[in-house]
């Protein structure tokens, strides 16, 4: 039997999967992909072969690490272990077993002055390179002397992978859900978007058995993942997809983003931004702030209808790319803000996308018990809100828009448009 | 022989109509209209029966109501006496003639404990009630007791009547007033309505007697009555209607208001807009501030280029829908601010709705006596004005745009305009 | 062989121009096309004879001037000598010789009391006249007693001169520049336009052998100038012309100014606004403050995509139009920064108008040498800039709208599209 993904919290999924040592290829990325894999099968891995040609680019090798460190050779000191963070040791960095002294090793350490606690992140992954990334702290006491440079990694023809499901609904048009999975240990930029993305596709499975839209989740490696990917659906995606979302960031508790589109004008946009309408605020930053696969879903050729999602946006929060990316920053408050607004955003489209007043006039509520009585003015304002809402559903709208409109929370607006569908008043002008 | 209606002036028309007991049905609503069909024989009476379905709703009974108090038995005093003010007794109200006591009774009394000495108006047209309006400090006296109820209506089969005209013009296009006439003794939101456009009647009577285009006039119980209108002509109107508009509490001098289309984007904002340019200040609101028959006219099926047209707002005044709505608030300087406002734009629609400027480049005005001299300052910014306008008269920009793109007022653009005209400068670019 | 424009500075041939008095017609204005016609060739001579229609108007008959002043014959003192400055006399004056009593004489004396070291100047075109402009510290000092009134000038039979040149490239579309020659001695009000325009023209010459886009460059004197131009050419150039820039007082340092096209929407205004972008601030105002050729360009039934561009514009710097207007005013710096907005447009418009990514989702920068290594964090922005503009390079944004998008100066924006064409990967989608 199937395990249920909400049988444990989003930061107890988030906390399992945090340790593993993840990046574009190797065994991290796959047995993360299998994790959720193993929550919904509908997830189908793709696999790229090394040197395989995406668009302009080529699939890297395949990098592995099983450990390093650097042995000061003076004292037998151990520094930069990998076995304590996966972060001392740059991203695809080359197998090394050498002998170097301390300054020819101060030029391939990285590391954070203003953060001297913090171990930052980096990585090589197109030209060959190594590298340690260390706490500020710990650089500075290293000894003079020689030092082993030990890297135990593996750098060969392997795969690019990544899993992918399309959950079909009565319209071929396709909902997107994108979060990459390439990243080592760091808790808002790399886990807090596959885990609600999860959430995303249970939520969807348990409501909506059978959904109106289609729904598409990808988790990927970022950049090379989502070039791949394209190569083998853009063409199918352009046909279909109506509304997209890039997952980033978004498992903290300090502010909600929309990283908007190219030209802020899609649907995903409205979509989006209608939902955070019921937040406490939220920031709406312009496309040249993008950073993640946005970068590719939105580029001119591609030009899909995608926008992005954060809690704080990448490189707004102090602790971005370091080892002070954890869980003092996600929390489940955090990734169940952003589980509500994606939910809200869901029930609206499966409510009605395109919701049209079926009356000519205003319909007479009183004969259906949906007009308050004389002088309750609770009552009154309820209607006031039912009215503003009829009055913009000409077909033409989406329930986006509508709710910006009629100045009125999503979530509000998809219980009227629901009970306004109940008694005959609205049709769903979509399907 | 017709009586002009500006014999008398509009306050002296509002004085002689704001007595009478106006509701959706009944005598004081037939005899308010015939008060206006005998100044415009122009007026058609439209009746609908009891019963009769309009689109979602049903017509009503007929109320008439010939007198009505509560009787204190201990005292023999008479309370909420409908002889003192028609606004006592709760519109709609059915018969009534039974003892209660006092308990019984103050659950059927609205007072303003903020107003104390106004008397609130309130109705119940759609569920059978009854109840009486007092003024706070009256209903703080009443003494303790039995009271004797009478109500001395009747609620029956009848019609619902209104009364419409449309002068015809060379085009077929139509402009469209409406207002409301279903309200007991109130002055701005009732009869300052039918008043002003009464006037705006006249005045295209008088002053157009071949006009370029067709004019609609409707006088009708609010809400059921527009919707019933609607039922017979909306087809027509969709077909015709170039701009229209709903007026309402147009005889205080509080201020101006506009009361936006839904997307504020038809000819009929344009042209209040443009018109509204030359008073001293106004409120322009969002469709979601809406009240009166626009909600009818714009709703999604019908779709109408209507806005609304108030002094100040409904809602936005104290004395709003209470006895203290009478000549304290609305004055002949009040009306007569509206009348100017639509006469202005009524001038606009009449002198050249598209202007197209005849010539190519800038015409040689010296020729024709239309340029300043050398050096003379006043004649040098009106001969800035005529070129800024002939530089907007595309034949695409209407007379409204080009007053907002020159930054003029609309009725210095229309006399400009005229002048071209007559100059040979400035062809209709409309019929 | 051929004087190269530039082997004086923009200064020195404004200062040769300076002196020469022109006006609509006459000897000045010949002598100052010719002086153009000698550096650029390929500039013809356009004549239209006195009495010839240009749409609304008629050719005036040809003004020369050949000496001036007013003699009092108590003292034989000269005042208002024409060979002093030529401003001096109103333009167009009628010839006279006569004898005057003070009081006549100061009726024809324009002054300027807050400015009374300056001389005004003042034309009367149309209606036949005389007059003389005066400093108002010398017009104070006027004894009593007769005068003699000199105009030595003469209008007869003549022509209206222009001169203009289109140099063709691969495609018709054409850019379009047109400045004024028709004011006597004033240096940002008159001679700053043609001498810029004259660099232009050399600029395209020596920079695009064969350039992409044709290029018509006109010389006219103001208003009927520029009618009876366009009643010979108007036709074509609607069908060719893309974008056109009317140059008005561009040689003061005080600051830029965009003078709006009548919607500010033509490509013309976008190119203008986005080469701005690099100033230090400038101004953008609105149709209602033309005062130029773009009164003609711009007029309804002509409608080319022109705009105009100013240092301060006209009628913003306290000099315009008085003998104050000379070379303290204009200086090498500041008809040198015009030169350069002007360069950075065209070199825009040589470059790429419509660029098009020709990768599928972002480029392998790295493989190109034009992505930084790791850390190095003025490459990164570089990098970023550079990935802005490839993100908005659609084939249907202009290279203009691509610079405001991306937020980056206009010569940056052709910089890299010039790289990124040179790497294969920009089209040029215009072509």
């Amino acid at each position: 039997m199937m395990p249920d993904y909400f049988e444990r919290t989003l930061l107890e999924h988030a906390r399992e999967l945090f340790p593993i040592c993840r990046s574009l290829t190797g065994e991290g990325t796959r047995k993360t992909l299998s994790y959720f894999e193993a929550y919904h099968p509908e997830l189908e891995r793709l696999t790229f072969a090394s040197g395989e040609s995406v668009y302009d680019w080529e699939v890297p090798p395949e990098w592995n690490i099983h450990d390093a460190y650097i042995l000061h050779l003076g004292t037998g000191k151990r520094y930069a272990e990998f076995k304590k963070s996966n972060l001392h040791v740059v991203g695809y960095s080359e197998p090394c077993d050498f002998i170097i002294d301390r300054d020819q090793l101060l030029d391939r350490i990285y590391s954070l002055p203003d953060h001297p606690d913090w171990i930052p992140y980096k990585t090589s992954y197109y030209s060959r390179s190594w590298g340690f990334c260390m706490a500020h702290v710990e650089k500075q006491c290293l000894p003079l002397g020689e030092y082993h440079i030990v890297i135990n990694s593996s750098l060969k023809p392997g795969t690019l992978e990544m899993s992918h499901a399309v959950i079909s609904g009565s319209s071929e048009s396709e909902i997107f859900f994108s979060s990459y999975v390439c990243h080592p240990s760091m808790a808002n930029n790399e886990i807090s978007g596959p885990v609600l993305l999860a959430g995303i596709m249970q939520y969807v499975k348990s409501t909506y058995t059978s959904p109106k839209y289609s729904y598409r989740f990808v988790l990927l490696p970022e950049t090379i993942g989502s070039i791949a990917y394209l190569s083998r659906f853009a063409e199918q995606m352009k046909k279909t997809m109506i509304a997209g979302f890039n997952l980033s960031c978004v498992g903290d508790e300090r502010g909600f983003s929309h990283l908007q589109s190219p030209y802020n004008d899609t649907l995903a946009d409205k979509a989006l931004l209608s939902a955070l309408g019921s937040v406490d605020g939220y920031e709406s930053y312009s496309f040249l702030e993008r950073g993640s696969d946005e970068r590719q879903y939105c580029s001119p050729s591609v030009d899909l209808p995608v926008c992005g999602f954060s809690r704080t946006l990448f490189t707004k929060f102090p602790e971005y790319h370091t080892s002070g990316d954890d869980f003092s920053v996600v929390t489940e408050d955090g990734l169940q803000g952003s589980f509500v607004v994606m939910k809200d955003l869901i029930d609206a489209f499966e409510t009605c996308l395109y919701p049209k007043a079926r009356c000519v006039c205003e319909p007479q509520l009183g004969k259906r018990g949906l007009f308050s009585s004389i002088g309750d003015q609770h009552e009154g304002s309820v209607v006031k809100a039912r009215l503003d809402i009829l009055a913009y559903c000409n077909g033409k709208n989406a329930i986006f828009d509508i709710a910006m409109l009629a100045g009125q929370d999503l979530k509000d607006v998809v219980r009227e448009v629901k009970l306004l569908m109940d008694h005959g008043l609205i049709a769903d002008a979509t399907l």
